[in-house]
């Protein structure tokens, strides 16, 4: 399904500034995660209020709060008023109708991104809004709703040795971002499939389904576009900040998730064009059915038309028809009948009609 | 309705620097509020002549003046002559076929936008053309008929510890850019459901109806994107702008209307380019409709054209036709009758035309 | 009539610097008219040869020579050699098919526009070429022809007070240009009418002379773009330019044409987008047109066909046909034949054909 | 006939570098002829080798080195050991499959060109490249073949007091390519003759040869454009290059073959529109045709088919058919005949099928 | 075969860092080939493991390092820790679906190309991804298999006197990068024979194949593009990087790599407009053959049906029909059928249905 474009204007008429959950996900408990690491340590616990991550203030080690769910504003108040966030930047995270964006705030950076998964074996995308805040020794993430998409990140975590483990705030980061981009991934892998299927039912048998899952797919293709297509823009504004939050070593990384941004939006683009000339294919196919219906018509009708017309002479009433009189009139005339036949069969043949 | 682009010359001819109200809204009372506050103070009040203002050049506060309806161009002069306005300014306050623009004169900010308003329940835009005079200690609002778009800023304006009350003329100038953006979200909700309702109806019974819906939507689309796509490079140029009138900790604010404008225009994108797929789907739905009716006929033309042809040929007159003597020679004739319409029932049915 | 393109290559071949008229407008008897003023003295006179006008070199005034009809070379050389203009430019003011453009050439500047009127009630465009030389006292203007355009320059010239009278060369430069300029919106007004006809007839009853009528249309807005679109890039150059022949203060009237300007290509755009959309409902409506043709011939042979058949056949000569002797077959058969046209009828209601 | 893009690998798989004839023109045989002149002196002749040239260094004379034919690879290599010409260079200049281009390699100027032209009235383009080499004091100039291109040249250096003879090898080099593009406008008067034609056929009377045609120049469009479009790159590195080798005073004459060359680029994008707007024209006019093939069919059939029924019914044997018998039933029915047909004539009518 | 787009997300999900082979090309027997050389010395060997290769490191030579197959991690993870090769790059090389692309790291540049090669007669296209580390004494290349695309690279280092024994390791990476884009040249002719036979089919006989083969055209276009085009940006940062892996007297033949990209790409824009136009060509063309076949119907249906009504009026069996009795009726009868199908016939002939 398509991230409805409906209720974007939930919110407006309110005052700027007062902090309101705009989002098509509702009714999803608050869960907040606390996963503190150093490189010798590594814990993770369930919170119940934003308070409890006040005290890893004075540590050195980095902290992740990962929130699920959006709907308790006190939580997201919370965050902006011990950690000095912007209150657009509250705002923003709370509203899931945003473009995927970064905002560097000096103190903090703030990153938005679409996290897209198929939620089931039909083609049907399903949307949701990661926020970050990356500050000094904090990571904010917020989703819309609880999943499996971190977990990958969580394995990465128990290995001691690796770089996240080792490296700071704008490592984890990365490793979110990363993990959300490379699920665009299989995303492309299932368009694939299905493009490739399309493409074999229209040169066989298309139908109006056909037409209907063509149009369903180039649907999908311009939302996705607007959740993937900032991504390039974000990854560069990323790559050139000289935020004091970024590490020049870990922009190399940043650069990865780049050129992976760049494959798929380049797929995307590949597969606008592949599903343009679908349609041009349809559209030839049915003109090409048409004909087919028409040369049947047409044969047939041209071929008898003549023939009931004969029969329909003899069989009128004048008194002095001499024809109904000869004796081999009416074998001749079913010669005749076969003799135009042939030639009409014929003529078509060489039209390459049959 | 789309904005008339009739009259656009209407003035065209007369010397440049005269004032002329061109536009399509006459005979609107003229209508100046006037607001001043400050943290502590709120005022409203209706005057009569823009002479009435001038004893708050004197205060520190800010002052809100927003006049309703352009037939007076008394008006207009007498804020040129007391504020320092520039000609063309003037000009082109009363010219409602502006391009929404930024414009810095130093001494004051100039900006122009289109409010966008559904009418009605039918698909039929309201545009109306809102020109702001930004000074250090004024805003002048200009809009060309009274109603109710600025409502929620006197709502904010009540609270006195909201920023809008605590900051200058230039988060007022915000306020007012935000109020107008938001309203489009509104439009876009319309939009959104006329474009699914569009769609179902495309998949389901299109008829010469929705073709013209189609159409009307994107006629819609054509006009609204003039008025709303040139805020991007409005908006980049505020965030850009060096003028003193500008704090820094406001820019932060237009930032966000940059992204609500963004998200609308992207979605006008997207609107243009789900229209464009819905006209080849007409057009493949006209031409599978077409394909459907021939094949009724040649269906029914094909099986009963040899089935009359066979009966004419035993309507003839001959004498000698042996066949007609043989006492089975009807029902067997029949037999023959049922066998060729079975036939060609079973080839209709493997061409999957039945 | 759009420019006609031929002959374009009729100066081709010359040595590069020799001097020749190249255009469609010859036979026009040449005036020269000189307008002198400034903000106390205004004259009037036209003159036989440019030497005249060579004493106002050594006034302070503001001179404005006028050139109608460009047949006569002498003319153009005579100015090229006493106020020492570039060969170059002497080439491009006598040939009429230049793309406007600005050119700098630090003692002069040299602007070349198009001038597009209706020639008369039928969309039929009239390009004439007017190019201006801006020097530190003279303004030169170049047109094809005799015409009315340059009428209100005269009109604005008459008031003492006006800036005209007391700006220098640069203001009458814009005052030309937003004057040809503003007789764009009287062509913008006449497409727009003309367009909203076409899409009227393409509603209710399109014909091929409505298909001839959006061709039409579509070829005039491919050179109309070609006149107008440079504008932007000629009036950006203007705007930027160092020159100390552009004061200041002239430069916001130029911002003025641009704004101008751009309203009119970005009208010139819509029309295209709208152009295109018609084309494909006119297809449409030729495709519906069709379909209805054939759902006519459709229900009529469908209904008859099997009906004459059944009269076919009892139109048999066998000899052993029972029902024949029945004394209530044949109005049984007339019951017959219209169960199975109600049949078929109502077969054709449920499908929506009638 | 478009430049063929075959054969373009024909030199691929040689070590780079390596000296070989890459084209389509071969078995010319290699002329080249020196002109050497100065204001007051201007030589031609013919030569055999390279060698013959090399005196003209010691002199202050400008010298033109005209090679037509391209097939002794010994010219060029001679050019290239005595005159210090890059490798790349000399390949580039062998290779006729080149895009145009400027190259500064300090102490030359290396120019590629398309010299267009048609080969005779059907539209048929001779594509020839031609490759300029501007030194100090000598311009090579290189070839396919002899023609009678550069012949307008060798008439302006007749002219002692002309700028050709006064200025030096940058006004050749100047001269040289003004020449080339002032060729392009006889080819754009053919192209907009061919298009005019077309169109007039295509609103009268459209044939798959019209269809033919449209491919053709579209076609031929395509190649076009590869041929000149790099020219308003190639003169803009012109204009802003700051060799030595350009004087200041010929930019301005580069400039005016940039002028010439947007011209023509943009012809050729109209003229690209103005296809794509036609093959429209024609799909629709095709479907007009149907439709109205469709019509004749059906008003004939329409009319006929209940008739053909009604006299069905009376040619039936039945024993009891008291109409039969009736005196007056014959011309009564023809009375009823003529009844449908008018009724059925009077439905076409006002459908306006007739 | 295009490039399968499908498991691209083989390797999502795994920790980045990891190596693992992505790619099609699997149960390759993985080769290393070492080729030493300096201007007077040539040496060529094959290696087991990487370890064989750091004797190198102590000489002056160029040693050009080429791994074919990438199934064994071992041999890239070697290369990673004896050079310094960053983690990133050993994931990008052994992961086959990348972008083209240039990194420059400080010590070693990194490239990515994709080969480009005909597997057989019919177009089939092969991808080959190849990656390069370029150092100061040595470059690394990877091939997914083993093939005969470096061949010529040998047969030059063959030549004691080719730039290639003279230059460093950058003119041997521009060897190499050469010799990928030269193979395109041959794809390129490839396309071009094709793209002209399906154009005369088109023109001729157009049959659902042909639309089939125009579709598989553009698809693998789409893909060609994608591997190909980035090649313009990847050479415009070779030629603008300022490593000092790079020389100067190299980057003018990156910049010749650099025209022979470019005009690969502009051919496959090329291809893809006049693909574009076939489609329309198509269209038309089964669009006129459903016209003709429907004439062929109107003909010989409007012919008959009039004569078969006539035929059927003289059949019915009305006591009073006194024609019936007339002696030349029958023969007058005759006339008739004749007069109307002549009069028909002319019809048809002067709508130039015949």
């Amino acid at each position: 399904m398509a991230e409805s474009l409906s209720y974007a204007s939930e919110k407006s008429g309110l005052p700027s500034g007062s902090l309101v959950h705009v989002g098509e996900v509702h009714g999803i408990e608050n869960r907040i995660t606390v996963i503190d690491y150093n490189p010798s340590m590594l814990e993770k616990r369930i919170i119940k209020s934003i308070e409890d991550v006040l005290p890893y203030k004075q540590t050195d080690t980095v902290t992740w709060v990962n929130i699920e769910g959006l709907s308790d504003i006190s939580i997201i108040d919370a965050i902006g008023k011990h950690f000095g966030i912007h209150a657009l930047v509250l705002e923003d995270i709370l509203n899931t109708h945003q473009r995927p964006k970064f905002e560097d705030f000096n103190d903090y950076l703030y990153i938005v991104l679409k996290a897209l998964s198929l939620s089931d074996d039909i083609f049907d995308v399903d949307y949701e809004q990661v926020s970050l805040l990356v500050l000094d020794k904090f990571v904010f993430s917020f989703k819309e709703k609880p999943d499996a998409i971190f977990d990958p990140i969580l394995a990465q975590l128990g290995n001691e040795k690796g770089r996240l483990r080792n490296f700071g705030t704008d490592y984890l980061a990365y490793v979110i971002m990363d993990t959300v981009v490379d699920e665009y991934f299989a995303l492309q892998d299932a368009l694939d499939e299905l493009i490739e299927n399309v493409e074999d039912e229209l040169l066989s048998t298309p139908t109006a389904k056909t037409l209907k899952t063509i149009q369903t797919i180039k649907r999908e293709l311009i939302f996705l576009r607007r959740s993937v297509s900032p991504l390039r823009e974000l990854l560069v504004a990323i790559q050139r900040s000289d935020s004091h939050l970024l590490h020049e070593r870990t922009k190399r990384y940043f650069g990865d998730v780049y050129d992976h941004a760049i494959r798929v939006i380049e797929a995307m683009e590949s597969y606008r064009d592949l599903i343009a000339g679908m349609l041009d294919i349809y559209l030839s196919s049915v003109s090409n059915k048409m004909n087919e219906t028409m040369k049947v018509l047409t044969v047939f009708a041209t071929i008898f038309i003549p023939l009931t017309f004969i029969a329909g002479v003899y069989g009128m009433n004048f008194e002095y028809m001499p024809e109904l009189k000869w004796k081999w009139a009416y074998p001749a005339l079913w010669m005749l009948f076969i003799a135009i036949s042939v030639f009409l069969l014929g003529y078509f043949k060489k039209k390459d009609w049959l």
